[in-house]
């Protein structure tokens, strides 16, 4: 089977890439660079020392044995992409080429346009080149579980029956989503749902919770493969940030009360849910929807777990709340359902005090990587214009601070 | 109060700007007349001979004594919205400046485009810029009722209480759009209403049924300012176009079954309740939705209606049924809620054989200005590009035929 992973060079796509080529498919990577530039002009750098995306390849081929095929170009390129369909003819795309981040939308206009528009773009281009090169193709495209919001009823997956004065429907599970980025994502949805509908597309919609971790199986097999590990407050999510700032001696930043629940799940989790999904493809015609997480944790569950790894390492560990940056309810009640992964297969790797103490060593390892200006959180959901984070801007603010 | 309305050349935004003003408001129009280069582009116009938009305006002032500014503009270039909002500093902005039509969003990707990245950034720029200028301003949003798709249960008004697995919530009503045309306004109510949430705007989001009629106290007033009447394949609606059709002796086309049923209102109840949205501002922070309809009819129902009104007049009607170029049921349940604005005071023109005879006499005035190759439909939902609608190529198709 013939897999194009798009946004093969970002913290998801590149173990991706690798875990579905070590699994035997024959994988392609397109990515823009994109993120790489996004750090440049944010200041922000991965904990980890990523190589450039042709040295990876370089050496996944030289250790392997194994060819990945490989792009430059933007999938909001209708062009590019409709060139590399004709070319690569896959069976499967697996769609990460978006901008992924939340406070990155919320910086300002500029920021929640080039996040909207650019996947929203992005997809519509992806749905119109199956249509016209790969109309059996498969979709795999990573929302999110954050396009629920956080409901007062048990979040199904993607859609719900209700009924409703006397009559019944299975309907869209409405959605909530919290910033700009995760609107991107519903509309995303509402678009590929559409498409299969009328076209006979199919897709699988995969809302992926928090992941956690950086290192995997291929990942691990060389230095020169390994993946990137955001920590700043743009990128950065909170168990990974967590274990960076208890490496250096840093609060852990608790946004609120830190009763904000959400599902979590290992990075090798992902890659094999990924693999599920291609391995298992819809009829055609048909939208589903996974919910692509193992577990739920409350944000202040997790910083009391890496304080209490991090204070069995010998580090001193503090939790730090902070007003919540975002605009959300810091307590709530929340019970996602997440078993179509499940049974396909998936057998998780539920979070464990070793995991942690191994994402402990390696922000131990690269501490001297860390930015600690990067760390705290300054963009804020209530202002329409954030101060834009250059790098020089940034010291300034810290030094003030 | 100050009202801006965005899109006020338009087939709704002309008649509601001019009601505006007639009841004491202080009005301003903005204007990109990008739905006058779209006809030109498609080698369609209306039925009925609109004048340029300064010439309009300065008919009313010279019949009225009433001043209306305008600028012509797109809402697309925040740079121009940001100086009109502060230059205008509007109470409410009423909202229209969008591609509007589900056939123009399925020609191809380009017009898919078009339609969804300009509407997603018009409204963002609405969004910012009432944020930065105008906090306090109310939006109101023409929406429209085929976000809701035709659930099998009652349509509620933006919002329903959902009972699952023994908790409740009061969540947003799941939406099923037919078309990139009705996405891109789901789009636009999820960012709206998450905008209300972060920041605090307040938004009334009129979700519009579909339009008949053409004219209004205020267009009747003078012939130069007529309102437009589309009757064509793209932007012509169905009864407007069935009475088009009666009148030039062409068969009225019914895509499929025409058990396709719909909330339908006439053209003096959509700018009365704009006025009621506008004299009734919601709360700050608060996001309402309201269904902008008086009655629902089946498309054979209407079909019907028109045959019986044209015969009674002397003329023969026949009705075709074609397959139905659009991918949607033929038969469904549909009950859609409509209530709010009615207790807000609306008192609806509801569909009468004398409205039906005043627009068959407009028709009959105009019947020389139609072009019968631009009412047969083209665009195919299941197609992802259908041939570019230029003149040339509609009539050589029209011949073929």
């Amino acid at each position: 089977m013939r897999v194009l992973v798009l946004g093969g060079d970002g913290y998801c796509g590149w173990p991706t890439a690798l875990h579905l080529a070590a699994c035997g498919y024959t994988v392609a990577i397109a990515d823009s660079l994109a993120r790489r530039d996004w750090d440049r002009e944010l200041g922000i750098a991965t904990l980890t020392p990523i190589r450039p995306l042709h040295e990876r390849l370089e050496a996944w081929h030289a250790l392997t044995g194994i060819p990945i095929a490989c792009e430059i170009g933007d999938v909001t390129d209708y062009r590019f992409l409709s060139a590399l369909m004709r070319r690569f003819r896959p069976d499967a795309i697996v769609h990460f080429a978006q901008q992924r981040s939340a406070p990155f939308s919320m910086i300002d206009l500029d920021h929640a346009k080039l996040t909207q528009v650019g996947n929203l773009v992005g997809t519509l281009n992806v749905l119109f080149a199956m249509k016209e090169h790969a109309p059996e193709c498969h979709l795999v495209k990573l929302g999110t579980m954050g396009e629920y919001g956080t409901p007062n009823i048990d979040i199904e997956e993607g859609f719900i029956e209700i009924e409703h004065k006397g009559r019944r429907d299975v309907l869209p599970f409405p959605k909530q989503p919290g910033s700009f980025y995760h609107l991107s994502k519903v509309h995303d949805s509402h678009n590929i749902m559409f498409c299969c509908r009328v076209w006979g597309l199919r897709a699988t919609d995969l809302n992926q919770g928090v992941v956690y971790g950086t290192v995997t199986k291929e990942t691990a097999s060389d230095l020169a493969l390994i993946n990137r590990l955001d920590y700043d407050e743009i990128f950065g999510t909170a168990l990974n940030r967590f274990c960076v700032q208890a490496a250096c001696g840093l609060p852990l930043t608790v946004y609120g009360r830190g009763g904000q629940t959400r599902g979590f799940l290992d990075i090798r989790d992902t890659v094999r849910c990924i693999e599920l999904a291609c391995a298992n493809p819809p009829a055609a015609g048909e939208y589903r929807v996974f919910n692509q997480f193992t577990e739920q944790f409350s944000i202040a569950q997790l910083a009391a777990l890496v304080a209490k790894v991090g204070e069995e390492a010998g580090l001193s560990v503090r939790v730090e709340h902070l007003p919540d940056p975002r605009v959300e309810a810091e307590e709530h009640y929340y019970n996602a359902r997440h078993t179509r992964l499940l049974e396909l297969g998936l057998q998780p790797h539920l979070l464990s005090e070793g995991l942690l103490r191994s994402i402990l060593a390696i922000a131990l390892r690269y501490r001297d990587r860390v930015d600690p200006a990067t760390l705290r959180p300054q963009v804020d959901w209530r202002r329409a214009a954030n101060p834009r984070r250059t790098p020089a801007r940034r010291k300034a603010d810290a030094a003030r601070v």
